[in-house]
């Protein structure tokens, strides 16, 4: 972990403005919906619900870095759209994952089935809410900086910014986002954050505020252009096209979903909620043209036929350990509606593909040189650890304690967690079947210097070194014509932003466990 | 208890359907901040929030006699503010309270006092948000229903407005009942109410939904122009003027207070919060002019000279029994900023105010004829309990168990709760000394027609019998000249409706407690 090149902002504030300015944030957080669902304590006539995890304060980030990754969005909007429409690339990337791992063989198992009964002619369109992750790295001086110490002299820094993940499928955070930006900005213009922040913050010439932020509103966008893109119902008894977001049952997260159903239906777009499984195998049905139409008392315009399915459920592997899983993800794929991203799309998230992204050469295959150079800057090295020649170097470095102490492994799934981080990456590693060594990929880990912050989650408050991770949204409609094979980007958008920070104490960056932290970059010049 | 008028509507539901629906209210408002906060829950990082009790439906409410209401508003708007202008009348109305009561006391003996210190001189101006609440009435059948048993018979109803009382203090439930029409209006739009009533209220033709309620912007926009109206700082070392928000300590109810000072905020309108007694005091002074001003490092413009407090504190009789309340009250009401309302608008609150304004003439003295007219159908008949030649009525009434049971007997405090009703009341005197009746009043119960209702709240679901108490909002900012002493009235709005529902089988509506439920009138030509 290096040294902080942050300034020091935090005022020290008396008990007697701190509880104030707590009060300020949890009653900000239970008037505009920033909360969990305790779910265990849910009866029929109600439910508990907490503030979920935020930052007290903003915390900094380099202004040239936001604005860079939110520049970058639109090239991964394309590169994942293209990379979602190359199946013959995808199937040679996860080959080993494929033969390997369940997961994946079931999620490539539909595809191939679904692609059979003619599913990707049948709806070319396809739509992406993504979001691409950053953290800033301060690059190369680690080694250097114990002999020469002097880290915080301009010259010795070299600040990146470099890519933890990009998110194609059940991309969440949008909303409590958008939320906590709306609360600080709040919190500050309000004073209380005491008279030493406000006056530092308002003589600084360095530090500056994000310009607004529209996450919740843009994905209700992309998913509205979706629904007119799939024009009129194909089926005789459907009067009307709507929106099913497919979500897992039990959900703390409503607060992070309900608002994109609530801004659909306030552009005239009908949007529903169907559990996971056996619910969206109880009240759909395909119609004669495969049209997905959702019959159910409960929705006003019965039948109506689905234009998008916006998926916010199926991306753990347990979600396919029964029959009703598959059945249902061949079921909504199978489907003439617009897939929220569609199975391609779906795999396009596992790490394995942003590995071998970062490969020589391969983001040429789906991007103009210079934007391919433009986003090959944001990668990390990461290495395969299968049994190619990178791979084998993959798995040196993963067996050699000292060497592994920069590098994290991760296993090739959607979302974080599961990962190994440096020194225990060797007895990890031992623990694993050989064979399913090719499952992991190993990624140098970003070297993010730490600052002062102040969280406040369901786990309690902490005041010390955090770092934090920029998450920038984008929204992408695609077209593969049938003819030409030809990828056709008809809708591009960088779609606004969230910002989570946690502890340098904790890996994970988990916000149901209490770690991770919704916040607002505080934009510094650096 | 009448038997019901209104046509039968709410469905039948499955279990399947149910769950749903109530997941759909539940889920809403967590993420409107429609909540109770569970203050005893709270610790420094967390608190628990819980839904606050709603009607699941909207229950039904005579249209004219809806609209009817918001168009007294302005009347009664006009007739407090006189009201609450006139000490003589006000004195000669309350003087056995005065004389017998502490609490009516305390407050008199505030108004003298600021009297004295020449606060009216100093700040001529006064702000309302007043509350008339109102329920339907079905006049004059009720003992001639078990003779006639034809009380659905349209000859035979004689469906009236009546008003409940009028709320001239901390009046709360804006924000509940803004949340809470906009969510049945979601749930009806989405269907989730099921086919049966969807397809009865469609082709319903005497039915319909109320127009948008803005009650918070209302107010908002009634304390931004108060604090207009205030003017520049009148002390020098101040730079701006803001909204002071006086409010009782660990407050369940922080939903309905804290999107009113977010409203300001947004209007540019700097608006704090401090709690009553020892909080105001510690962080306000007066200065050279009785200019309030708000020192505190937590506010933005500190010194803030406050133009308006909006009270929602200082209506309880214990929170003068420490002289911290007593001093607090003398400090605010003296100070030159407008008060929303001043302690004589408070005064006016009192339910021995209603009841002398429906004695004979009272009205007059007050209103032109035509106005005076117009909102008097809407009084019940009232008697107060004191020596007089009506207030030996009103004993003669209470003490016999047949009579009284067509009354409720009040005291003559803010708000509801420690009300008797019907048999009880002649016990119920008698357990009072003498002395104390005239702190009472007697008024005859409004005999409003029930209907089946579903209510949901902390208490639990319910199924059968409700009624239903419309409150109209209105805003009202009025100058009483110091020459002339004219009463202008300056500003002059209908600003809104809040709507509550609660079961038969309780007498009170409070929220708290789970009895009243927050609802939408669902508008039925009768």
């Amino acid at each position: 972990m290096s040294k902080s090149i942050y300034p020091a902002i935090l005022p020290e504030l008396s008990a007697d403005e701190f509880e104030p300015l707590l009060q300020a944030v949890k009653d900000y957080q239970l008037i505009h919906g920033s909360l969990l669902k305790l779910v265990a304590s849910e009866e029929e006539h109600s439910v508990l619900a907490r503030p979920v995890g935020v930052s007290i304060f903003p915390t900094q980030f380099p202004t040239r870095h936001f604005f860079r990754a939110l520049e970058l969005q639109q090239i991964f909007n394309e590169l994942y759209a293209r990379v979602a429409s190359d199946e013959a690339w995808l199937e040679e990337t996860l080959h080993d994952l494929i033969e390997s791992d369940q997961f994946t063989n079931a999620l490539w198992g539909v595809h191939q089935a679904v692609k059979a009964a003619g599913a990707y002619e049948r709806q070319p369109l396809s739509l992406g809410v993504f979001r691409s992750d950053y953290m800033v790295h301060l690059s190369d001086l680690k080694s250097r900086a114990n002999i020469m110490s002097k880290l915080n002299s301009k010259a010795e820094r070299r600040l990146e910014l470099k890519q933890v993940e990009l998110n194609t499928y059940t991309v969440a955070g949008g909303t409590h986002g958008n939320i906590v930006a709306e609360m600080h900005k709040h919190l500050l213009r309000s004073g209380v954050y005491g008279k030493e922040y406000r006056e530092q913050f308002a003589l600084s010439t360095i530090h500056s505020y994000p310009p607004e932020n529209d996450t919740v509103k843009n994905i209700v966008a992309g998913l509205a252009t979706a629904n007119r893109a799939y024009e009129r119902p194909t089926s005789r008894s459907a009067t009307h096209t709507g929106v099913l977001m497919i979500v897992q049952p039990n959900n703390f997260n409503v607060c992070d979903e309900r608002p994109i159903e609530y801004g659909l239906w306030d552009q005239d777009v009908p949007c529903y909620r169907l559990i996971w499984g056996s619910e969206v195998l109880q009240y759909t049905t395909l119609g004669p043209n495969k049209e997905l139409l959702f019959t159910h008392p409960q929705c006003v315009y019965t039948p109506l036929e689905i234009s998008v399915l916006y998926m916010r459920a199926g991306y753990e592997p347990r979600e396919y350990q029964d029959k009703a899983g598959v059945t249902c993800r061949l079921h909504l794929e199978e489907s003439r509606a617009i897939k929220c991203p569609n199975i391609l799309g779906h795999l396009a998230t596992f790490k394995k593909v942003q590995q071998r992204l970062a490969e020589p050469a391969q983001l040429e295959r789906f991007l103009p040189r210079e934007s391919a150079d433009a986003i090959r800057v944001t990668f990390m090295p990461m290495y395969p650890m299968d049994s190619s020649e990178q791979g084998l170097k993959g798995r040196e470095i993963a067996r050699n304690a000292k060497e592994a102490r920069d590098y994290v492994m991760k296993p090739s799934l959607e979302g974080g967690g599961h990962n190994h981080y440096g020194e225990e990456i060797p007895s990890a590693l031992a623990s694993i079947p050989e064979e399913q060594w090719k499952s992991y990929i190993l990624m140098k880990m970003i070297d993010t210097p730490p600052q002062e912050g102040m969280l406040m989650s369901p786990r309690g408050g902490y005041r010390g070194n955090v770092v934090s991770e920029l998450g920038v949204f984008g929204v992408c409609m695609w077209k593969k014509e049938e003819s030409s094979q030809e990828v056709r980007i008809l809708e591009n958008k960088q779609a606004g932003w969230s910002f989570k920070t946690k502890s340098t104490e904790v890996n994970e960056m988990s916000v149901v466990k209490g770690y991770g932290c919704f916040d607002t970059p505080c934009l510094v010049d650096l």
